[in-house]
């Protein structure tokens, strides 16, 4: 299971704070605990100031890596401040993200195109939103089919089907997890991606609908998660549901994270 | 979702010695809180009394029924215990159960052949227990086959694909959840149910695998469960779970349950 720490993102009041206070600590104290929780990549995220989203992005991207030796997740619809972005980035990031939304598909898909830069395919196209799992499967196919012809290794694709709040419509959590299910079987070799808190958007006690979520599209073959690893109970449950899914030989990793005192909850 | 709560099981020390003394109030209550908690059926076993089995699943029948209005799940192999339990049974009991073995599927199933009795079908061979999805998926077809001939109902038959520990085998998780699915696919009408626990066996922190499993399996279909449903925790994750299942309308079960405190972990 691969996990993209999500906490740096300026829609987030203290993240916004500290950005624009340039405040380096609180963004290395943040990046900090998502490493030591398990996170694999760090995602980062300054969307909400317009014009200086480059610039902050790339401020972000070094106080991150002075700290912790892992990517980030370069969070942004705008290849300038990707590229702003990957100019001081070490190792192999992951760029969230590409759609099938015309200005976007080229502009993102050609940054990436020839590189080992992993990408996060959106199912989002000019259309709008998809609503049911075939809408969904039928713009993966085609994000996937694009990538490829562009020369992005298949291995280096994270289709995410796009989670809609269960509260709109009840079919909307079973529409995105039999979208995990035929994307999975579909396309050997592709990943499937997602944030899980839209699902639960509008109802109370969100974190069990959240987590409960998660080990659900787990279940049904989602192998990559954008969320918060200092929520341990979910952390346990997702190591759990790994190994459920016989992705864990003799139960080492497990019994590891046992030993490692990531099971007390 | 139906649950049977399994508490009231000679295999647990303070029951079997309940039943001993005939201690009719230690039942009670035990009935009572499972009623409480929302269980559908109240599983009464009483296999480890080999000579007195039939007599003390009658006692327990009647204990049971004298304080909750609810149908039992009579836990046995043996039709002799089953008929007792039977005739002071009120409502329509569930029968745990039949399997594809010679002796025990021509008794069992002609107790419930032309019966509105409902049925546990268990996936269990004279070949003994299947280890694979495929294995599990052809004695069901057997099974429900053989249950239709007779005059089962299909929505009278639940089929227990037999839950085995990922501790043997880091597969088994997988191989029943796979199971779960094609047989929910392949058999319009039936239900599938399992107990959660032998998927622990031999691992530590055995309830979040046990939470974990049980979450999964209702992802690929699952609709019954036989579960401690005093467990607050797990009773709240499958309620996400049906929720997140599109089993929910406008999410009133769920909303419901916040309101009843259901959802306060």
């Amino acid at each position: 299971m691969l996990i993209v720490g999500e906490l740096i993102n300026a829609s987030r009041k203290p993240i916004a704070e500290a950005i624009e206070a340039q405040n380096a600590e609180a963004i290395k104290n943040i990046a900090k605990e998502q490493w030591e929780a398990g996170a694999h990549y760090i995602d980062v995220n300054a969307g909400i100031f317009v014009e200086k989203e480059a610039d902050y992005l790339q401020w972000l991207v070094k106080k991150v890596q002075e700290v912790v030796d892992l990517p980030c997740c370069i969070d942004s619809p705008n290849p300038k401040a990707i590229e702003k972005a990957l100019e001081v980035h070490r190792g192999i990031a992951m760029i969230n993200s590409v759609s099938l939304e015309k200005g976007r598909f080229e502009a993102v898909a050609s940054l990436v195109a020839g590189s080992d830069l992993k990408v996060v395919a959106l199912c989002m196209s000019d259309e709008g939103m998809p609503e049911t799992a075939v809408e969904r499967v039928k713009i993966a196919d085609k994000l996937i089919n694009k990538l490829v012809n562009k020369g992005v290794l298949i291995d280096n694709i994270y289709v995410d089907p796009l989670v809609q709040p269960v509260a709109t419509n009840h079919n909307f959590g079973v529409e995105f997890l039999s979208a995990v299910e035929q994307i999975m079987n579909n396309f050997p070799g592709v990943h499937t991606i997602c944030g899980m808190s839209n699902i639960s958007y509008g109802l109370p006690v969100r974190k069990i609908l959240n987590r409960t979520f998660a080990i659900m599209a787990v279940a049904k073959g989602l192998d990559s998660l954008i969320i918060n690893p200092l929520d341990r109970e979910l952390v346990a449950y997702l190591i759990a549901a790994e190994t459920l899914s016989g992705r864990d030989s003799y139960c080492m990793n497990y019994l590891k994270a046992y030993r490692e005192k990531k099971l007390n909850l």
